[in-house]
């Protein structure tokens, strides 16, 4: 299975569909696009995950959360994950590898997804907050997932 | 006058007061820091205020705006800067040299800030497009000392 | 005229050529690209070239040594860039909208770049440091460039 | 045991003491700043050590690199992250979060030592290409570290 197909099959497996980012991408980016439909957004999101650091960074930040979800890791470091502390920030930085590559729209989209938490992001947040496992990396991943789709949008839309 | 007096001043000519930044940093911040004050914010944007990679990035940011609002630059990388089109991102850029000294809550609440433009943010923005100057830099600049200022709030808590 | 073709006819009235910048990429990566040509690394230069926000940050670093060297901005902030001060900060903040787009191996390479200064970096350097002109910004975009140009390579040749 | 000394246990099981990485710092600073010795460069070394976010950083690249050892994670992000790929940039990334804070100085010496590897930063990266171990996030780590420390030193020195 090459990383793409990998990528998306993990995500599904956490509860995040290409669906559920691309509504939230859609929503986002409809009044800056004209006649934009979900089917565009997939497809953009599909480009997203065709680049080979996003997905290392999916498959590392999800791998991290499963590990502390089975208590693989040392106690004090599970307990700082598991916590998602606003100060932790190490999920921000691993999001911020997806999020760089697609300049300052998608930064400034990742930051906002960040904050209020819409849709899908906000179901992988509570997810966590509610002890069903852990979704500390998760919910910033999906959320840079998110902001690079809506970014690459925003750019083929004005070139 | 020292850099950070010198900012304050340049900040204040282009509109821009300490108060209004540290009322926007007060209502951010004020549901999570139980009976935080508009001094609290403003001397904790002060703290920002005076770290010399702050006012460099300030300085710098003012400078540009001015020499676009007086013709200085050649023809072309002035019509690029007023027009202060999204994709633009150099504005973005130099506001994240205040942004990434504080941290991952800075840089969520400088993308939040900057994709709602509420209170100051929004008046600076608005004078640029309304073609009263250019305020491409100064908009972004201001939404990283509030959001570095939100960031050192906190950090000061949680500790 | 484009922006690409603008941007490498300011960097050539900055005495940059193209061939200068895929001298030094080509020295940086031949050891690790078999067969790697002059011809390979002006290719991917250009590529570089052609994307719309590296285009911006040439232009906007260029018109700010410009601005600089013609006294244009205000005495503190012109003083304080001519001086290319190590702990000013803001250059290499403006080529890292170049950087980042690459990966980390274009930061890496940048890093190392900025520190030694090889070749063509080191003769811009040079050239504010002997007050022949302003070129606090023209020597990080010049790394930048090398640096992206660089990372461009790895990256073809690895997939 | 609070973060900074957890942090410092880690480091040496790891087999990286804070002498050797403030003999790295200061090889890389004794240049530019008069009389400085070991202790200056260790004492420097302590104080990033006491921040928080480098903590973070620092616990959790461990526990990534202890993860591989130990086949924790599944089998494809396993191998991604133990054949220490340049591609794969997410160490990188993650040492980010310590460096950024400490602005451009600690960014350009990060790039160099990441790509010199001089001191102790070799000897991590040897001992996992050697298979002695995964030291994949550990060695930019341990690169970021010595970047802070020397940023910090000229910041003081410049004041």
């Amino acid at each position: 299975m090459n990383l793409k197909d990998l990528s998306i099959k993990k995500l599904e497996e956490r509860g995040v569909s290409l669906d559920s980012m691309a509504a939230l991408a859609l929503s986002l980016q409809k009044k800056y696009t004209e006649n934009l439909t979900l089917e565009d957004c997939k497809s953009a999101l599909e480009m997203v995950l065709g680049k080979r650091e996003v997905t290392y960074a999916i498959l590392t930040g999800i791998a991290i959360d499963q590990a502390v979800e089975k208590g693989l890791f040392d106690v004090e470091i599970t307990n700082i994950i598991k916590e998602d502390n606003p100060l932790y920030g190490i999920d921000e930085i691993l999001a911020l590898s997806i999020v760089n590559v697609y300049g300052s729209i998608a930064l400034t989209n990742f930051g906002y997804l960040d904050k209020l938490k819409p849709g899908i992001i906000g179901e992988v947040d509570l997810m966590g907050k509610n002890h069903e496992g852990c979704s500390t990396f998760l919910d910033d991943i999906v959320g840079a997932l998110v902001a690079a789709t809506v970014s690459r949008i925003a750019h083929n839309e004005k070139t």
